[in-house]
């Protein structure tokens, strides 16, 4: 099946409208759910595990309370897949990692209280990458099984793309959800950093919760939902808006940002992304290039070693828990996992502190745009997701099987908001475009996302 | 025994000098630890557990270390407790809570990880209230069994002030190492907000690792060995200054800080305090009040409800995994703990923001006195630690039996360094002056602490 730009899969906020009228309910909704998942697990594997009993009884429940003219949010009774970092009541935690095999701490985190809260079925977890860093879980792409989703929310991304469920929670510290997002066709957002409520992962200060779906309605709906409830992480005032999907704004201006992963394009990525600037301009929109304005070069300038300032931090600040966990259970971490390790125990503070300052750096660079541009565009990946082939000699020794974070490392440094779009096709396969804004306009890239859409 | 303020108590940098020359080993020194321990625990009861044989062992291979002239820092063989909170592989964490009874994770938070690569010698775990918060355990104040030794910190105070250790590790969210340090008589660092590695607990934007000693040298020791090897909570820069312990310095000008806390004050401490003051001016300090500038007047209105919107802040943040604790431990929760539990689960996210804005406001206030003073004094505690009689008729409806926060909420909120000076003796107990400084200036504070002590 080769991808090609335009609406699919499931979305949610059209079919609410079926309930309140009547003819449609949440439990026919998660009957399709449940039919596509029997229909297409057995090769796209997006599940870890999922409570159909659970589900099925909650669908009743919220049935009853939208003919009752009740529902506690426009997401109450929608299916919804939970990245397996993130703790459940209902399900293991098991984070691809063979150390965490069984884990069953029975707690919701902050997010899965604030999601039951609004009415949403924790329908199941999805396959993640080992501890969300680069040992793949067994999830193929949707669009075609020899290709990798993507990761480390691997299993969020494929189960939304394929029409299982209409929206499914993903974590990037790197580019953990734009990357699988632009491999697997789905729209996505990366928010502000911490603005959705992390729950018991607070080891990093570059992890971030976010949200696929196949609109992006669906999308916002979950967000504002969790963050209207649980807030974000501790400390932040989390994200704000309103509680419909922004509406869609056209831009006056926006800037190409070049990351790292731009030398990375192939020709015919490149030709892509480029006609998506062409289209923009023919819609009135002005686009600044990196020789346009000595900014935009001093902030891509800034973010050349974004990937290397993301090792450094993430090495750092996960390397304390990695090494407890190496000491407990000999052989439950991954060889790629504990390649990692050993270099990031050689790291020092002063190594951290550098790193921190460089990132620092980085948000000054980008906070300085904020009177030039209303928001930036890049491509979301180096290209369509790449071929992963576990059987393959070098399988073993490839460090990013699910694909390079050189588009989404400087955005996730920069701790702003990235809204990713299906808008490519490059050889049968999708190709995202993110839309990037400033820190706390998680609201205004959504709007700016929907203009560009709405084409 | 009455107290009385001057030096006291075990001190361990003096102690090294005698490692080096060979008249002294750290194997003698725990030998004289765990003989306070014996002789004063039954009524102190500072202690969860113990792990006498494991540091036996650290303290012969710290003895053949300093033997060689190679030890791993000037901590090398100082025996250390770690407040119960913190998880150490080698002893349960339990947290003060009935849920966590033999809870033993085996692994080591960053903090101990830390100490135990400067050479530090984990000797067991200290009474901690429950979770941190209100409902204390079974720890006596060792100036006199019948009075708290404040909380939550209680036991870290409590081992220190007797003798038993020379150094403690406690954590701080309203006022859990100040005012039990006050209480019981020690010099005591709560940091910069997030200055020392938490370690797993990070669910709160107001817990700050500090440290109890009864030297202000042994307690720059070990803030800066930990900071050295792990640096600050992740995302921060982590305590930075020099590797001994900052030279006394002489402030040009301080200013005095009216907290919540200075109605409370009786006129026997309120006395105490105003001849410090007095003594400082004595010295050539001039010493500004809320009258003398409009910037220190603001100040004190901006922390007028510091109680308040850490309770708020607190609440709301810890209210998460705590409504997860009730759900799967019934009985798990003390009736303290629940009370405020069902308060803070009524509050919004409106609210929390609400109270994180004040909280920004406060800040603001306190950097516009940059400028105008080199650091602030203050009472640590509302007075000398309270009587705690567990077998009172109200003792169950006692909100806080380990003291009131209301000199430590301000400082705590601010995210600002406060070191506190066993200055004070009123009715034969010790009560605390500290010593204030901005963000990030805990080796000024330090410094001025050591100038104030000089005396």
């Amino acid at each position: 099946m080769a991808y090609s730009p335009g609406p699919k899969g499931l979305t949610w906020l059209d079919a609410t409208q079926g309930f309140a009228s009547g003819g449609l309910t949440p439990r026919a909704y998660l009957e399709r759910c449940l039919a596509i998942i029997a229909d297409r697990e057995p090769v796209v594997r997006a599940w870890v595990c999922l409570d159909e009993g659970g589900a099925k009884a909650a669908a009743e429940e919220s049935t009853q309370r939208w003919k009752a003219g009740r529902p506690l949010s426009p997401i109450d009774g929608m299916p919804i897949g939970i990245k397996d970092l993130i703790e459940t009541r209902n399900l293991p935690t098991q984070m691809g990692c063979k150390a965490y095999d069984g884990h069953f701490p029975t707690r919701d985190s902050a997010m899965i209280q604030a999601l039951r809260g609004a009415g949403a079925i924790i329908l199941g977890k999805t396959v993640t990458t080992e501890l969300g860093q680069s040992e793949p879980g067994p999830t193929t792409n949707p669009w075609n099984p020899r290709h990798t989703p993507g990761g480390s929310s691997s299993g969020s991304a494929a189960a939304v793309a394929a029409g299982m469920v209409p929206a499914a929670i993903g974590t990037q510290v790197g580019g953990s959800i734009i990357r699988p997002a632009s491999f697997c066709g789905n729209i996505a957002l990366k928010p502000t950093q911490g603005a959705i409520h992390r729950g018991e992962r607070q080891g990093s200060s570059q992890s971030t919760a976010g949200v696929h779906a196949n609109a992006l309605a669906d999308m916002w709906a979950v967000a504002i939902e969790i963050a209207n409830r649980a807030g974000g992480d501790p400390g932040t005032l989390g994200l704000m808006g309103p509680s419909r999907c922004p509406q869609p704004t056209r831009p006056e201006r926006l800037a190409v940002l070049e990351t790292e992963g731009w030398a990375m394009l192939d020709d015919d990525s490149r030709a892509a992304f480029e006609a998506q600037v062409e289209a923009l301009r023919a819609r009135g929109v002005e686009v600044l290039r990196r020789g346009d304005h000595p900014w935009i070069e001093a902030l891509e300038r800034s973010i050349a070693n974004a990937k290397a300032v993301t090792n450094v931090v993430v090495g750092f600040e996960n390397r304390w828990s990695l090494l407890e966990l190496e000491r407990n259970k000999p052989g439950g971490l991954s060889a790629r996992a504990l390649a990692r390790l050993r270099i990031s125990e050689k790291l020092t503070v002063a190594d951290y502190r550098a790193a921190l300052a460089e990132r620092e750096a980085m948000r000054a660079a980008l906070a300085r745009l904020a009177p030039l541009v209303d928001a930036l565009v890049a491509p979301a990946s180096p290209g369509p997701a790449p071929v992963w082939d576990p059987k393959a000699p070098d399988a073993e020794s490839n460090p990013r099987p699910t694909g390079d974070i050189a588009c989404n490392a400087a955005t996730s440094a920069l701790g702003c908001p990235a809204v990713t779009l299906p808008l490519m096709a490059v050889r049968g396969l999708p190709f995202g475009l993110q839309v990037i804004a400033q820190p706390h306009a998680d609201a205004r890239a959504t709007a700016i996302a929907g203009w560009i859409l709405s084409n």
